[in-house]
């Protein structure tokens, strides 16, 4: 290219040692470079090729790193890291009443937005950039995880009861009906809009259609509980004969895009729905072994046809936000599950962890993958590490022997709010002790 | 304590958050203060008695850390970091063909000493202590780990057949009956001796009685692979009509203290035996899972009276030396293999990752617990990081959010070994470069 006037662009991360791109061919370039104009990605190849082309405002120097997709966690509660370790040795439904009293005390609208900062900075320092998180005042958990730089979808959260919120249903109603306006005002990166029953044994049939119809006229995906354990299944079972699934169906909810939280217990039947109707599971194996709901069969699911996603669940439950802990977790329990040590792969639990957690949000051709024309939310982790050395196939590295620590820059949407392991948006220390001081009020 | 002279020490540990002793009542000190002399713990106790009373040459402030003692990984192969990824997608038996064939080539003197020293490092900056190692060419991979500064137990292993480095039974023996002046001459922090017959499938009954009667000459202990998986129990089942654990009964090696690896598949009768020796288990989950081998009933063996300490396994299996990745899948899965959540506490894995792995090498009078008159093997881990804030119980914490990346600064017999994560023996770079280099030359 002498001679040749080069392109001017925002961003250049210069001569990874690997990229994972999560294209559809699984492609890794070795000595690669990807380039950011305008918070997307211009280019991804080989450094010569993209650095003969490009010249840049800011370069940085990863070829002692690998480049891979920001993480997506498909199903967590952010502020409840306010919560971390409330509730130890006991089951989900202990656990619900543990800290369904703390969250009537604790989680008001201002320990809501402490706790989502706090959240928010704990999943961009391990490499996690977007979240579909559920929790009560979803406008301070989305004003405070969008301040840290988290690409971070919310809504309004619905329970046939008050709940610690004190909402009654029509007030819950028309928080849904001003949530898209809401969502714009506050910014931040982009997100789908979402509507977040908690679960069909907590939101009746008939709610769960009216929620299903603001779904309809908004273009909102929709999240809720499902099939977390065998208890909600006979609970469920016992009040409406219908299965967490079947009631999600019947209410019509399903024909929107919809991601259910666990779906550990699914019948044949439920499979062959959520499967049918392009639902998605965010299977969160660390709080479903932590709290005995048993073992989702990821694998079986997939070759059914459905998208699985990874989450965390929240850290009352789990007790961090450490995707990279879900993935190794992920593929060791379905290895165990399936008595197959082939049963899935390195690469397709990293897929599981990005662009199948986009997809499930209906946003795969914004992220989730490293190609030309996404947006750039990406992530480097140090290769100069003992466990990553010698390194051999990098998908196997990043799911067996990576971990959070080695994350070492993160950008979502072209932005860079995690450089060298530092926040570049808040003071780590302000964070933690707003925390801590919301925490001294209450307990 | 005005006016009194203080008693000078070499090393102060400053005003910890927190202190996990993991000592019989499971006490935790807060704003406390280690005080280490001559390689042995002189103090521990509430900052302000403890400063009163030492005065020392170095004064750490530990004042955003917890301080724990150091883990001990009961079965791990070090210097197999070498051969880290090679045999993905593969169950056990898979794997063993792959990797025996790969030790052929690689794995000569030279390999396992720079092998050695990068497991010895990962083990180190990820707070792993001690390490129970079994691996050819015991000779060089001890003096690689001792360099670097772990305490490391090894011994000579035993085949029947010649194996990777060619030798025959009888030079085994002699080799066994060497081992004791070779590891004196190699010093290091104090270990056990140690012999490692590979397992009852690989040494017949009469090579393993040869070996209880080394071991009762010599006092070692005797450790092996035992019921890793249902092939490996069949196999030995139909070639002996016995149990790996009854042969190794039947050979007398019960008779000394014994650390079984892995132990996934015991029969009533196994259990009995192990239990009413005295001997160990070395759990290793994660190899376990990944190569699906199943799940040993960690907390049923421990109802029985089987004492059972943790480990990784080798990195070409599991594939990284992370005791804290262990730790937290310990829990995990003994809440989903019992379906019951409270079936083992935080403070009960935090036990058996280090006085259980102590008591298991028959050294728990020396370390594993943070005591007055132990040896100094301590790690501190960083608190002021998003996912251990807040932090209501240590125990908690450190098994359920913390992580290797927390390891801030490490003692092995009260040598700072690694400081502000970085080892204070060797350049890491080295490190990495001697063993790619190394690899270079055979793959």
């Amino acid at each position: 290219m002498a001679g040749k006037q080069k392109i001017s662009a925002d961003l250049i991360l210069s001569r990874a040692r690997f990229v994972i791109t999560c294209d559809a061919n699984a492609t890794i370039f070795t000595n690669a470079s990807v380039v950011v104009t305008a918070g997307q990605i211009a280019a991804v190849g080989p450094a010569g090729e993209i650095e003969n082309l490009y010249r840049a405002d800011q370069t940085i120097d990863v070829s002692d790193q690998l480049i891979m997709p920001g993480l997506v966690n498909l199903h967590t509660h952010t502020p409840m890291t306010l919560l971390r370790g409330v509730a130890e040795n006991v089951d989900l439904q202990g656990f619900l009443e543990i800290v369904w009293d703390k969250e009537d005390r604790v989680m008001n609208p201002d320990g809501v937005y402490v706790g989502a900062r706090l959240g928010a900075l704990e999943c961009l320092l391990g490499g996690t950039t977007t979240t579909l998180d559920m929790y009560l005042h979803p406008l301070e958990t989305h004003r405070g995880a969008a301040e840290v730089g988290l690409r971070h979808v919310i809504g309004p959260v619905f329970f046939d009861f008050p709940g610690p919120e004190k909402l009654t249903w029509s007030q819950r109603l028309e928080q849904a009906q001003t949530w898209p306006e809401q969502v714009r005002e506050i910014t931040g990166p982009y997100v789908p809009l979402a509507l977040m029953p908690h679960a069909p044994l907590t939101v009746n049939p008939e709610h769960l259609a009216q929620i299903a119809a603001i779904a309809q006229e908004s273009g909102s995906l929709v999240t809720t509980h499902a099939s977390e354990n065998i208890t909600e299944n006979e609970d469920t079972q016992k009040k409406y004969n219908a299965t967490p699934t079947e009631l999600l169906e019947q209410a019509g909810i399903l024909k929107h895009r919809t991601v259910l939280g666990h779906g550990v217990h699914l019948s044949s039947t439920d499979r062959t729905t959520i499967a049918r109707r392009g639902a998605s599971i965010a299977h969160c194996p660390g709080s479903n072994m932590k709290l005995a709901s048993g073992a989702a069969d990821i694998v079986g699911y997939r070759a059914q046809g459905i998208n699985v996603g990874l989450g965390t669940d929240g850290c009352s439950s789990s007790n961090d936000l450490d995707m990279f802990s879900v993935m190794r977790l992920s593929a060791n329990l379905a290895r165990l599950v399936r008595n197959d040590p082939a049963s899935i792969s390195a690469a397709e639990i990293i897929k599981a962890a990005t662009v199948d957690g986009a997809r499930a949000l209906g946003i795969d051709d914004r992220v989730g993958t490293i190609e030309a024309g996404k947006e750039a939310d990406l992530i480097t982790l140090d290769l100069d590490v003992p466990h990553m050395v010698p390194m051999r196939d990098p998908h196997t590295a990043v799911v067996f022997s990576a971990g959070r620590g080695d994350v070492r820059h993160v950008l979502v949407a072209g932005d860079l709010v995690i450089k060298d392991h530092q926040s570049t948006r808040v003071a780590t220390n302000s964070v933690f002790a707003a925390a801590n001081e919301h925490l001294a009020k209450y307990f």
